[in-house]
């Protein structure tokens, strides 16, 4: 794991009772700025990460050295523009960039490990909103963010209706399916093998359990990118050999590519945090926080919303961004909705996909003169 | 792992050359006969089972006590009627219930283990061949299979092309996809992820790498079934429990459903079976074989062809099935073909559905009567 010391962090004072029925107090919540905030501090956006993401959206992550995950997205001049607006990203609780997470050490002075907490979407929203007081923003621009991000933009705006003048759930759901509990088990099962998970406590024996964590990630690797996608990028494509070597290295290019990512992956993220994020999406369900009726979780929002979901992407598929559309429609609201064409699956919104790249950019240029 | 001493078997004394170079000879090949072969001996069907079947396609397998894995669709007065036909099914070598596979002793009287020679889908189907003079079966009557029983349908027909008066290739490909290499590539990482596995010589250190294939046989799983089929059978329906537990036991159903599939899983199939079984697999391209023309993988045979593909299948989707179809529609070869409505996935091929089941009855109905 790299070193996090260096890390921004609030530390969250007020009590905050998660939804499994612990409270937590005083924790740390990680975060990074981009741009600058304005004197009517009416343009701030609250950047919300994936599974695997951190608060570095944007430059260089000075953890990994690595380029922030929505740099294509995100940054001077690209859809959301720091010379425009003042973005606001924060590790989410249960995460392992600095933010209060199963690593961090209990009042034993031993890391948590399994003995944290688990957490909720709903969980990490609320110990986001404590941005807005630490910056006094009053009402943020917008929220925004893709796959677990765009739940999180659903639950922000259903706890918060009105401190967020527009809303961006890009490539999500608000009710996870049957097969993403079942991509997520598998990953989560993959960690708990590995025989130096020792039931969570890893960290306190030094331990890694590396393997499981790199097979999860391939897992779910493989569901991040369309069958189409890795046909034309990888096929058949022999790795660095004429022919087959009958053995069981990497002969084709796919499989290298897997075990790559799977490799880079155990550097910067804790097996652990992995467990408590992919839990915390397999309980999210918002249409069941309103007995079954989506709608009810927007009720009282005034916010404008703009779905977006990608053609290719079968983890969570058009119909499912489609029910956020509908939930809103049917009360309503102020919503756009649009299919980005694309045939790099799930990962769309985190890659160079123009019409995406363009339809945040006029959709964030649009609203923000309506409310100049 | 089960005893399966008492299985039938033919040694193959005639020397096989494998497809990476190594010869084979006097290895065993287990397998099961159902119905009975007539007089005229036209009447035999050979089964080709996938990745993780066996010889016991029909009535109890006498080896785990459950019913085999084809008892859908096999059996006397089912799709496959074994009161016409005399049915062959063979495990194929590199297996583990009694073909020549890596559980299998060397000449020092140690499990082979990875130094079991690398096979092919082509070694498959050469080493099944000899059943035809075992049984002094000049010419069958059908070969069928599914999944990987449908590559070994198609290699069958390529390497002996007069040798079937049909063909029933089910849900497979001519040549395996990128998706489906990172799949079985997912599948072999988890082995040799586990602590047990040790490089493959697990068996002769009396260990077992059960974690692992658990967690291969889990990713596999997901992938049999559909995003639909998932959400109507599992959706989030919760196990046992009123609520949410906030832990990381199997909260919903589909994730026991998953942890039981890999538990019973490893008591029936052993671990380098799976690497190599898969590796075989990954290695199919029949296209390949005959540098890019596919047509030429069928331009000498007779055989009247029948592919069957499902909707819902997106590990091996339509339009793999149907270029299989404009191959052989391009040599103006003999070919029907159906797309079957169903929710349940690559799996339809094992489960009851009718829509299948009749098409397959149909067509050796029809087909039978035209050979008389």
């Amino acid at each position: 794991m790299y070193k996090i010391d260096k890390v921004k962090k609030i530390v969250i004072e007020k009590p905050l009772k998660l939804d499994c029925g612990r409270t937590i107090q005083d924790f740390p919540l990680a975060y990074e700025t981009y741009g600058t905030l304005n004197e009517k501090k009416d343009n701030a956006i609250l950047v919300f990460h994936a599974l695997t993401g951190d608060q570095y959206a944007s430059g260089t992550n000075p953890v990994t050295n690595k380029e922030g995950w929505w740099s294509y997205a995100l940054g001077p001049g690209k859809s959301i523009d720091t010379n425009k607006f003042f973005v606001i990203c924060a590790n989410v609780i249960g995460g392992c960039m600095g933010s209060y997470g199963p690593s961090h050490l209990d009042s034993a002075g031993k890391p948590f490990g399994t003995n944290f907490p688990v957490i909720t979407i709903n969980d990490m929203v609320n110990a986001q909103y404590n941005l807005l007081d630490f910056f006094k923003i009053d009402k943020l621009f917008s929220v925004i963010g893709g796959s677990m991000g765009g739940m999180q933009v659903l639950q922000f705006i259903s706890n918060f209706p009105n401190k967020s003048y527009s809303a961006i759930p890009i490539a999500c759901t608000a009710s996870h399916s049957a097969q993403n509990i079942a991509l997520n088990e598998l990953g989560r099962q993959s960690i708990m093998a590995d025989y130096n998970w020792e039931n969570g406590f890893y960290a306190e024996n030094k331990k890694v359990p590396d393997k499981g964590l790199a097979v999860a990630r391939m897992a779910a690797h493989i569901t991040y990118l369309s069958k189409k996608g890795l046909q034309e990028k990888f096929g058949r494509k022999l790795q660095e050999r004429d022919d087959l070597k009958f053995g069981f290295d990497a002969d084709f290019q796919i499989e290298s590519y897997l075990r790559y990512q799977g490799s880079v992956f155990v550097d910067r993220f804790d097996a652990n945090s992995y467990l408590y994020i992919t839990r915390a999406m397999d309980y999210f369900d918002l249409t069941k926080q309103f007995n079954g009726n989506l709608s009810k979780a927007f009720q009282n929002t005034t916010s404008k919303f703009f779905v977006i979901s990608f053609t290719s992407d079968w983890l969570y598929p058009t119909p499912e961004n489609r029910d956020i559309v509908i939930a809103l429609n049917a009360i309503g609201k102020d919503v756009g909705f649009v299919e980005i064409n694309s045939d790099k699956g799930h990962d769309s919104f985190l890659l160079n996909v123009p019409d995406f790249l363009n339809a945040v950019r006029n959709f964030l240029e649009t609203s923000y003169k309506k409310i100049k």
